[in-house]
């Protein structure tokens, strides 16, 4: 198939897309058994950091249950080509490899739960209440090393087949962007505070919004 | 953790999340070795369909690495709590373990072929040159039965400690939504011919655009 699909293993490229990205799949064996569970996660250099419930069994089996693949993925556009067989989609994806290991380090850990907030809503972490030692001790931080990292992208209009070229239907690519809706207050907020201002993700022009 | 969170096996329930999905993660073992794919996915019945490349590697290898994991996610919105620790995020996902099967029969490999290209803009497979029998020959389609499949939801407002609810700081949730933004027409198009129009895709209110 000819696609507009090109792999990269820049570090900066990579890093984009780990930083853009609101969460991550977690990929781990057990038994033999794979299971991919839904994460937020955080980057800071060139690690990566998952946390969970420690007396959630399934983070701390991920971490046991060597190696991991933790995948991103954003979805920029539908490629809609003037054949079945040539739809596709624009993404921008990367694939890590990788073992992990858990944080012991009070210190260490603070610093991660922290750009897990912060990588959300910048700022937020100095406004809200920082993790009481019991929180902390109840919650488990997983290091992934970002070594063996490739990205995957593909941009771009449809590549058709020359002869699909003279059919009348429409095509071309169908941007998607994750878009912020309208802040909803918690019903048990007490006083006005100004709502956090967040901006579209996604690749390409803004959306209509 | 006090979460808004709750599985669920209901059919209906698990049937809409992997609906409205465009596309899915894929985990599969080789030697060990946990590796997780995005990939599109099309629902017929109790059956989830994936197809790749029968030249590429992957798909064909993940359909004899048995069993496989197929996971989606849908992020509804960002819980910002008064306390690092009770962050959240309101999401809709669904897990189904099984072992896939490879589809032989070219019927039934077109059907699922166009349940690939329907779901994503409705109608577009009448107006698109089907698969030829060079094109389906070069595809795999990849069947996984909806069997033992569950799934989780969180939704509602922050979970804040008792004594957090006094705090100032803006607390609630950033509804977030998969936007189309304007289509952008093939370079190569010849004839004008009407983009399609896709909705947003999320939970809760529209979004502002």
């Amino acid at each position: 198939m000819r696609r507009k699909e090109r792999a990269s293993y820049e570090r900066s490229t990579i890093h984009a897309i780990l930083d853009e990205a609101l969460y991550c799949h977690v990929g781990f064996v057990l038994a033999g058994q794979p299971y991919v569970i839904p994460t937020v996660h955080a980057r800071i250099g060139e690690h990566l950091y998952l946390h969970g419930a420690v007396a959630s069994r399934t983070l701390r089996t991920a971490a046991l249950a060597s190696p991991l693949c933790v995948t991103v993925t954003l979805l920029d556009g539908l490629v809609l080509a003037r054949s079945a067989f040539n739809h596709s989609m624009n993404y921008r994806s990367v694939v890590i490899l990788a073992t992990a290991s858990e944080l012991s380090d009070a210190t260490e850990k603070r610093a991660a739960l922290e750009a897990l907030v912060e990588r959300v809503v910048p700022g937020r972490a100095i406004e809200v209440r920082a993790p009481s030692s019991k929180e902390l001790k109840a919650t488990a931080v997983l290091c992934v090393p970002i070594a063996e990292a490739s990205a995957k992208i593909r941009t771009g209009p449809p590549q058709d087949d020359a002869e699909d070229y003279a059919l009348g239907c429409w095509a071309g690519v169908v941007p998607l962007h994750l878009t912020p809706g309208t802040p909803q207050p918690d019903p048990r907020l007490r006083a006005p505070a100004p709502a956090p201002v967040l901006g579209a993700r996604g690749s390409g022009e803004p959306s209509r919004s």
